[in-house]
């Protein structure tokens, strides 16, 4: 149970690469600040890459599932075996973000930390796995048939909390290490609504009823049900809630463990960070808990429907990119947001400047 | 001087084609609307189409370019030299939207129809003209030196007016041979946030105040005399302002009457539109009072910065997709929101359904 690597420094944006991208968008051909969020989206990537030219042709994502335990409290519109089917689906090309991925020219890898259903098409190894886009098979890692339900006990023990953050760590590594320029992490949990919902409620000091939305489309009836399994739970483990680590082992999930861990370490690399919706966002809130500074290296893709993530992504000071009633998970939104980051680099790198078209300026 | 063509009747939606995207939606792998407005414009525009799975690989854009005499009365931030300049610099590659045009695939085109200075790169015809992707001339089609200064007279004369609304017809019906299955109408023009200001005041009975802006960035001092021009040409012209096509002669620019032109011809056709920012809604405004029913046509890509904007949009019920402070024009808005529109269709067109991926439904 090894959790010092969280402990390691955050890599720092390059200042120099920030003034220089800075300089270069005011020579481009049109009037300074007319291309909005764009012009800083551009800039931002600049001094993160370390380049006054970003760039973001190669792109990883990876999407980490795992079941819930409480989902055995009717928490959720859709049944548990969902979790595996979509496993089945994302490997298959037939899922949302399978379909994006191929769009972006993306890479897909899918992750199973611990599911309740064998999905078929696993290959066994106890140590960092998943798929690449097209491969038929998926590893599955095994840390347990899902959490426990958590209203009555912990979600996870310290070694699997350590694993799964383990787990998103060497995802994060592998990106790097192959060249990616942008890391995106996606999740898949019948039940990590509440699990999510439940965190955030711990980290932020807010109550059930503020968090708790419908996920993939409780009733009212059911909405208010999962409100009382969250409170349940945050008064079942109140004593033991006093850092964000113990916040995720004992309310967590294994995916939202592995994405917490892909997102520390991806900051410690200097690799940028797409965030998805709810669910992500909690981890990348964990993240900063955990190690602050990693959300210097993010970006907010989208606004969620589901409604408690206004307030976790307003506790980060994010500013998403895109609200288009989204609030389907496994990355997708964030996906979705990728050619518009594709495109701000695009327009940087690649307008003419005044002096080269020979364009008059301002009066 | 022919206006007969706007009367003819606005393409409607093929309602059977909607109900069959309708029902493909909701049976992909997903909780039914998790993909949010992805959703509804997947079947908007298999509605449009008139297929169930709707594509858009062919786009064509169109970016009119003209001079306003109005600049003389002091309401630009950049000198009148630009528009000649700028049409310049989208032929030859380096303009915002000559990027974006690149990056998308898409065709693009550049008709001047009338600026102040010669762009040094025109061919002369009097009839519909452009310039294709990376073509290396520009088509000059000579409506005059610009408008007229309408503190003081009509912009154009009505057989300006015919001929400029006629050219963007020309140019959809051209995108419309060739396949195109969206058209974006762009506009260049030092000084027609102004016009667009003054039409805007005329169509929807605003203030000045409500509806001027800042533009290529004038500052509060700019702003407050570009208040008063408007106020000054509204009050000159006050009793001619009966009709929006006496709105766009007297107030108008020769490339808003020609994205009018446009996406009249284009609503005529059945050809999808996807609105840029404050000029191309204006325009898109007198094309919904022009010839009612226009507007089932509209895509809106974004909000502007510029302030008008919001005004002009909710007289539409226009729905901007994007928010990102963008305030170019030529387009560029408009292009950096079709891959949100390509990406709603692929995951319309082929996600998997629950019955081929075996995936159990909600409980």
């Amino acid at each position: 149970m090894n959790f010092d690597w969280l402990e390691m420094p955050v890599a720092e944006l390059n200042r120099t690469s920030q003034r220089a991208a800075e300089q270069h968008q005011a020579t481009l051909t049109k009037p300074p600040g007319a291309l909005g969020r764009l012009e800083t989206i551009a800039i931002r990537l600049a001094a993160m890459q370390g380049v006054v030219k970003p760039e973001l042709q190669r792109i990883h994502i990876v999407v980490f599932a795992a079941d819930h335990g409480v989902v055995a409290e009717g928490v959720s519109a859709f049944p548990q075996a969902v979790t595996t089917e979509m496993v089945r689906n994302f490997a298959s090309g037939g899922a949302a973000i399978s379909v994006l991925a191929r769009e972006l020219g993306a890479g897909l890898r899918v992750v199973n930390l611990g599911t309740v259903m064998d999905t078929g098409m696993d290959t066994g190894t106890d140590i960092e796995c998943g798929i690449d886009h097209d491969a038929s098979t998926i590893t599955h890692l095994h840390l347990g048939p899902g959490t426990a339900n958590f209203t009555s006990a912990a979600a996870m023990t310290a070694e699997q909390l350590a694993r799964a953050l383990n787990v998103g760590r060497q995802n994060a590594e592998r990106a790097f290490k192959q060249g990616a320029q942008l890391f995106i992490g996606g999740e898949m949990g019948i039940g990590n609504t509440t699990s999510a919902a439940a965190m955030a409620c711990a980290l932020l000091n807010a109550a059930p009823q503020q968090l708790v939305g419908p996920g993939t489309g409780l009733d009212s009836a059911g909405i208010k049900r999962k409100v009382a399994v969250v409170t349940r739970a945050l008064a079942f483990h109140q004593e033991k809630l006093d850092s964000p680590l113990a916040v995720l082992q004992q309310l967590g999930g294994f995916e939202i463990a592995a994405l917490c861990g892909a997102y520390i370490a991806a900051a410690k690399m200097g690799l940028p960070l797409l965030i998805d919706g709810f669910i992500t966002t909690v981890a990348a809130l964990l993240a900063e808990r955990i190690s602050p500074g990693t959300a210097a290296w993010f970006f907010y893709s989208h606004a969620s429907a589901e409604p408690g993530h206004q307030h976790v992504i307003a506790a980060l000071a994010g500013e998403p990119l895109l609200d288009f009633g989204m609030r389907l998970g496994e990355g997708s939104g964030a996906a979705v947001s990728v050619p518009i980051l594709r495109l701000a680099c695009a327009l940087h790198n690649n307008m003419a400047t005044f002096a080269a078209a020979d364009v008059s300026q301002k009066i």
